[in-house]
């Protein structure tokens, strides 16, 4: 294998900059420190399905900016409405006529909500969720399924390094999709449960996926209901590519508040709560605020994103180049005779190997797709997003069958 | 005084729309349902030093977003960086180069800076440095001044409504410049002192602003160097306007950590963390991340803001204007023979009428300002930016006049 430095003399350069400055030499979940030397750390840029890195190499984007991207990068109906926002204004002494269309856009598209806040981080969203039911209810403890990401604030990031017992004091856990565990929780909390917080499935960085049991949501749904307790949905990760409103409609449980954030504006800076009309009140009194919140431009963004999803019927298009990823993908490991878990919904896959429980076969596909240009995570599910017209999933494809076949020659069939 | 609805008609339409779809009309500290329904809730734009409402009115904009815009409005040299760099991508898979660029810019300017991380809302930076000094110190507690705002999570919300007593369990309170009072809360912290969070001086909404006492300064840093405990600066409203770089590098008493936000991107949603070189291991400890922490475009445009305030000494500039506003209305004040307090460094302002214990006068005046095409705040302190030359700061002061013509007229003198 090729050493990183030999074909990345760019991001190697500020790779070694950032070093000195920064701590760790990247942070946060886009921080490629863990992952083989054969990935790039630093962007020049993207369009459509596809990104290049700073040493010129084009890559299929499986990551989607790790979702924030649903149009494709650098959308030119969002580039357009935003830099015609820019031309106005953007940060003011107050919010612009956008923020009203697009609330007005936005409860309109999602079953579930009758009015509509805004923030900047999917974490912004999930903790006033919480703080809204706590008010709402007068108790505390709020229940969620164990491991699964909501957020990196204290209470609920999944490194706990700096933060405090306290920070999860009224947090409980239960397993995703087992009745029996979340009875017991909600047993546990008695009557000082406010509210029960959920993703539409449970992705969980380096696990299979697994979907939701419709009878486990309708379960919590009735729980809720009969100890007065709030429903949340964390739909930041999987809103408007799931579905084109909330994650759970086509079930048909209705949820009393919902986090959003991620491709609600196709890559810029925007989180939003929303709820029911029963909350609207408490909603008023809970204070939520934050410098660059009233900001027009990735307001103007999300209302072009949300827009656009509804005129393309942008869900389908994802659904038929997510169906035809799979398609493809199982097609070529049956051929390889490697044994593969394809998991979750097409839209958002994940790919493990049977029996890989170093991911040394993982880690080698990775690095053979990157090496054919195919950008993916080995460790974390992938997105898909309208840019994905057969000709890209195609061309992803031929990446994967080169992956496929590195991994067959390096460890053999099973 | 004309009714709002007879001068704000496109302000008003907005208003019935948004009290539908946003919980109590507005949110958030940009929320004018407690000012006097003069304000306007909606803008159109801003160019400069001048704000446009959606009814067409132009404003002289003493509030410069509530702290954002340092350069002023639309700043042709950000715009022209943000755009250049929407046309090569903005959220991807990773961070563009820029990331090293305004890293080592940043880290250059501050003197107490070694390394630096982004986020996007000043909370987050906050949030940030109290998860950085307890990892870093292994212990809890958090000592902040009573009744100063640092962000709007549950453990700092100036409202606490659905918050638990356990986000602030491990906080510590102490009165600002008060050197007994602190040392009681050193003392009641015991071994357990993790860190002191300070802002460059007092800036409580609806008070008289306080500068910083310098014994007090240099005697909170001698007793976090005695107990092994850090110095947290809330440098998020000051910071690159009260000084370039750290706002206690002139007073020469250097903080262990800082947390920015604000002016340095001049309206673009970004937040950073600095922090001395002993810390560095443990901010690569603690897991930092959002959406969209890594989008170049805010990146961009904070290396062009700090790079032009470097350029033309933007604070010397806004001293400036900060100077000759406060001559104007201390002037103009002893003029109407009205006795007023103007509290606070030149460049943040606070106005208040003496024994205007229900703030009438304040309201009267704020009222009278805008009208005179003067946005200003009753209850909060104003910023200056860049853009206000002489011209802006008389144009300004002709509002100012007008105003304390109207208190005179209202109340008379006292």
């Amino acid at each position: 294998m090729t050493t990183a430095a030999a074909v990345h003399s760019a991001d190697v350069a500020l790779s070694h900059r950032a070093a000195r400055v920064i701590p760790g030499g990247m942070y946060g979940h886009q921080a490629v420190r863990h992952l083989s030397p054969a990935y790039p750390q630093f962007f020049a840029g993207g369009e459509g399905a596809l990104i290049t890195d700073v040493d010129g190499r084009e890559y299929v984007d499986l990551m989607c900016s790790w979702g924030p991207i649903v149009l494709g990068h650098r959308d030119p109906v969002v580039t357009a409405a935003a830099r015609a926002q820019m031309d106005l204004g953007d940060c003011l002494d107050g919010p612009g006529p956008v923020l009203v269309d697009l609330a007005e856009t936005m409860v309109d598209a999602i079953a579930d909500a009758d009015w509509i806040l805004f923030g900047k981080n999917g974490t912004d969203a999930t903790t006033a969720c919480l703080t809204i039911a706590r008010a709402h209810t007068s108790r505390s403890v709020i229940l969620a399924a164990r491991g699964v990401y909501h957020g990196a604030a204290p209470w609920c990031t999944p490194v706990p390094t700096g933060t405090l017992a306290s920070d999860r004091a009224a947090m409980g856990y239960f397993d995703y999709n087992d009745v029996d565990d979340f009875d017991r929780a909600v047993q546990a909390a008695g009557p000082d449960l406010a509210g029960v917080l959920l993703t539409p499935f449970r992705h969980v960085e380096g696990e299979d996926q697994q979907l939701v049991d419709e009878d486990f949501a309708r379960h919590v749904r009735q729980r809720c209901d009969d100890s007065d307790a709030l429903l949340i949905l964390d739909d930041v990760r999987c809103g408007f590519r799931l579905a084109y409103g909330g994650s759970w409609e086509a079930l048909g449980v209705p949820v009393d508040l919902s986090a959003w954030s991620k491709a609600i504006a196709n890559g810029y800076p925007l989180a939003a709560v929303t709820g029911r009309e029963a909350l609207r009140d408490t909603a008023s009194t809970v204070f939520l605020t934050g410098s660059f919140w009233m900001n027009s431009t990735p307001m103007v963004a999300a209302l072009a994103t949300v827009r656009r999803l509804a005129e393309i019927d942008g869900v389908a298009l994802m659904q038929r180049a997510g169906a035809r990823l799979r398609a493809g993908i199982e097609a070529q490991a049956a051929d390889c005779g490697l044994a593969i878990r394809y998991t979750g919904p097409d839209v958002m896959p994940y790919l493990t190997f049977a029996g890989d429980d170093d991911r040394s076969r993982m880690t080698c596909f990775a690095e053979a797709a990157l090496a054919a240009g195919v950008y993916l995570h080995p460790k974390h599910n992938w997105f898909m997003s309208c840019a994905m017209d057969d000709s890209v999933v195609d061309r992803a494809l031929r990446g994967t069958e080169i992956a496929f076949a590195a991994v067959r020659r390096h460890f053999g069939t099973p």
